[in-house]
C-alpha cells in the first residue's frame, strides 16, 4: 500500500489543465473549507481526483444512501468558459507532522501535472473573541502578489497571524515557492470556537475580485446570519440567567 | 524484522479457499470480538494464519499454561460441509493511524489469497447510554448489499454512526471496496462502557440470517443476562444509596 | 543514519560466543536493571558491544568525567571458568512502540551472532501495594522450562501479570521463540513507585540457581534494607502526624 | 520529497571551509538561541544554508514583508580575518524523537563537507527559580577538552543537568564523538521559564574567551537588565498585593 495513493477518475492528468488551484480543506473555522464547497457547489465543479493516504484518520465516512468510503481529499475541476479552476477540498488533514509535509508534497506534483502555476489557500485566523467585522488577512510567497491582494481586499499584517500559518495553506505556499509557483494564502478573522459562514463570505468575496469571477454568496451569507442569531440568542439568554442571579442575592 | 509478519500454520495459502471472511478484532464494547469468538467456538474453526507486527502494542501474552506468545492477530478457518468461512480475531488493533492502514491492507491481501469475496466486519456502535433493545446498525460498500441486510434484521441509518467506523472495520470496507470485494459492516448498538454480550447476539442473530447458518447462541445470551443482573444490581445499590441520603437530609 | 547501531568494542561477533544473555534494561521497580548491573559488578564482566539507536530518547548521559555519551544499551561479557554470559543494559527502552519491535529483535540477532541459546530476561512485576514478602514470578516461552524455574523458586502464575510483559522483556522471548530460543523471564514483585533492590535480590537468587552460580547479594540485601528503612521512617511520620491531627480534634 | 532538504544558497561546500560551527537552536531559556544570533549579527555572518524538513512542525513563518518561507533550520557562515565561523540557528527543533536524531546526523554531516573540526553547541540549564549570577555549565565529547573550557570560565559538575542534554545540543556532541569532531557544550543556568538574556550574556563571555574572539555584548546584557527590571516590578507588585491583603485581614 502506497503511503499517499492519486487516483484520476476520468480523464488523466495529460489531458486536463487548469492555471488556478484553490485549497479549502479543514481547518480553524472551517472557513476554507466552506469557500471551497461553496465555489465547487455554485460553479458545478466535478471531481476528478481522489487522494487516500495512510495520513489520514484510519476511518471510513458513511455517506447517504448508507454506503461507505474512505476518508479521503478529493480534487474538482470547475471548467469554465473563460477560466479553470481545481478546488483541493477533503475530510481530513494529516493526523501526522511527517504527514502534513508529504501530503502537502503530493498536492503540489498533482498541480504542476495539471499545468497549476497560483495556489490561492485558505484558512481562518483564529482570534480568540468574536469579531464583528473580520478582515481578510493575506500573505503571499513572493513579494510581488502583494499589490494584488491588497487591492482585492486583504490586508496584509506582517505580525498576523503570529504563530506562522499551521498544515495544507501554510505548507503549499512554502514547498510551492521552491516550485515556482505562485502562492496566496487567505485567511477570514473567526473566534476559532465556531463554524463561520460569515468569515467565509468576506473571503470568498476577496478571492472573487482576485479570480474576476462571479459567485452568488446568499446561501453563504445566510447560513453566517443564523449563525449569528444563533450565537446572539445564546448571549441574550446567558445575560437574562445572570439577571436573574442578581436579583436573587438581592 | 518485517513490518507485519504473515506465518501459515499449516496448509499454505494455495490449499485454502473460502468466500467469506468475518473480522472481530476489538472494539467498541467487544461486541466483533465476542461475536467473532463465539462462532470460532461454536463451530470448531481451527487455526490457519497468525499475523504478528510493529504495529501492535510491543508486549506478549501469558497464556494459561505459562508461556507467552507475541500479541498477535490470526485467523481461523471454518470448513463445513455447505459453506467456508475464515475468521479474523485477535488482542488488539494498530497502535498508530498509519499502522491501521497497513494492517486492513495486509488483511485484504491475505483475504485475496484465500479467495475471499465477501467481507463482513463486525463491531459496536456506542450511543453513551444503556440501551434496553440494541438496534443492530449495518454499513456497505455497495449499493446493492443494502437490501440484503436490510432483509436480515440490520438498520441502514446514514447518520449513524456519525463519526464514521473507525479502524480495521472500516477500512477493510473501505480499501476492499477498490479491491472489487463486497463490505458487510454490522454494528450493535452499546453503551460504549461495558463489554457488551446481549449487543453481541443481536449482530449474530443478523449475521446468520445473512450468512444462511444456525449457531447456538445461549452461552452469549446468558452471558448477556449475567451482565444486566450485574448492571441492574449497580443501579439498585446506587438507587438504595440516594435514598439513605436523603433520610439522611431529613 | 541507521536505525539502529551496532558496535563491537573489541573482538568482533565471530570471536566471541556464549550460551546465555540476560537482559536487565530499566523498567518496573528497575529491578531487572539492578539485577543485571549488580551480577556485571560482581561478576566484573566487561563491556563488549554498544547499541545506539533513532528509537531512544535524544539525549547524552553526561558522564562522571564531565563527558557526554549518547543514551544507548551495552552488552558485557562474563568470560568465566565454567560459564560464559552476556548482559544486556542500558539507559533507556524505545520511545515507540514500532522502536521496542525493532530493538528486541535486533538483540536478538546479536545474540544469535554470539551463540546464545538461552536468553533470561528480567523486571518487575507492578502490584500497585508493598510486599513483605516478594514473589519471583516466572513465565517462559517453551513448556519444557517450566519445571526448572519452579524447582529454582520461580512462581508460575498464568493469570500474573495480567496486562501480559511489556517491552524488551516480552518481546525477547516472544519473538525469540520463532527464532528457536529459549526464554525465561523472572518478575520480582514490587510496589511499582519505587525502585526495589529487595525484590531485585529475590530475582538474583532464582537466577543464580538457574544458572548455577554463586553471586554475592549482600549490597543488593543492604540496599534492599535502607530503602525498607527509609520507607518504615516515612510511613512512621505519616502516622505521628496523623496521630497529632486526631489529637488536635479531639 | 527528502526527509531533510539541504539547500546552499550561493557557494557550494567545495567552496567553503570553516573550522568551527556554532549551534544554537531554540532550547531551554532560548539562552543558546540569544547567544549565537547575537553573534551572526554583530559579526554580520551571512546566511548559506537553509535546511528544511518533515521532522520540523508543518507550517510556514510569516516574514515583515507578508510573504512566507518554511520552517527552516539555517546555516551562516562568518569569513572573518582571523577566524571563520558557522552558526546554526533556526525557528524549531524535530517534532519527534527520531528526527532529533537524523537532524543532528545531518547537520553533521553537513559541518565535515565544510570542514569543521571541533562544535559548540549552546543551551539552558533550567534549574526552576530565578538565579542571582548564573553559571555556566560545560561538558564535553572528549577528556581532553575540560582544562580549555574550565579555563575559559565553564563549570565542569558531573550532577548536572541531571537528566542529561535533550536535543541537538546534546546529540551533536554525542554522534559527532564518534566521527572524530571536537564538542563542547556551554548551558547558561536561567529559571526556565522566561527568554534569558543574562544567561546568554554569561555564555557569550565564555564561548568569547574559548574563541579568542571579542565581541560587543551590550545589547544582550542591555535585554538582560531589562528583564531583570520587568521581573523585578513583578515580585515588587506580588509583594505588595500580598501586604494590602495581610492589611485587609487585620
Amino acid at each position: 500500500m502506497e503511503e499517499i495513493t492519486i487516483r484520476y477518475l476520468g480523464p488523466g492528468p495529460k489531458e486536463i489543465s487548469a492555471p488556478i488551484l484553490i485549497e479549502g480543506l479543514p481547518g480553524i473555522g472551517h472557513v476554507g473549507k466552506l469557500v471551497a464547497e461553496h465555489m465547487i457547489h455554485e460553479l458545478g465543479a466535478r471531481k476528478i481526483v481522489e487522494i487516500e493516504s495512510i495520513f489520514f484518520p484510519p476511518q471510513v465516512i458513511i455517506q447517504e444512501n448508507g454506503t461507505v468510503r474512505l476518508a479521503n481529499n478529493e480534487i474538482y475541476l470547475y471548467d469554465g468558459k473563460d477560466c479553470r479552476i481545481l478546488f483541493l477540498v477533503g475530510d481530513f488533514q494529516s493526523t501526522s507532522a511527517e504527514g502534513h509535509y508529504l501530503l502537502a508534497d503530493a498536492f503540489l506534483s498533482i498541480a504542476e501535472d495539471l499545468g497549476v502555476s497560483r495556489i490561492y489557500t485558505l484558512g481562518g485566523y483564529g482570534v480568540g473573541h468574536l469579531v464583528e467585522v473580520p478582515r481578510v488577512l493575506g500573505v503571499v510567497n513572493q513579494e510581488t502578489l502583494r499589490d494584488q491582494i491588497e487591492a482585492a481586499g486583504a490586508v496584509i499584517s506582517p505580525d498576523e497571524p503570529g504563530g506562522g500559518i499551521i498544515g495544507a495553506a501554510g505548507l503549499m505556499l512554502g514547498l510551492g515557492k521552491s516550485r515556482g509557483m505562485e502562492g496566496i494564502c487567505l485567511m477570514g478573522e473567526t473566534s476559532g470556537y465556531l463554524v463561520d459562514p460569515k468569515s467565509a463570505a468576506g473571503v470568498l468575496d476577496v478571492l472573487c475580485t482576485l479570480l474576476g469571477l462571479r459567485i452568488d454568496a446568499t446561501t453563504l451569507q445566510q447560513r453566517g446570519m443564523e449563525m449569528e442569531h444563533m450565537i446572539q440568542k445564546l448571549v441574550d439568554t446567558e445575560r437574562a440567567t445572570e439577571n436573574d442571579e442578581l436579583r436573587y442575592i438581592v
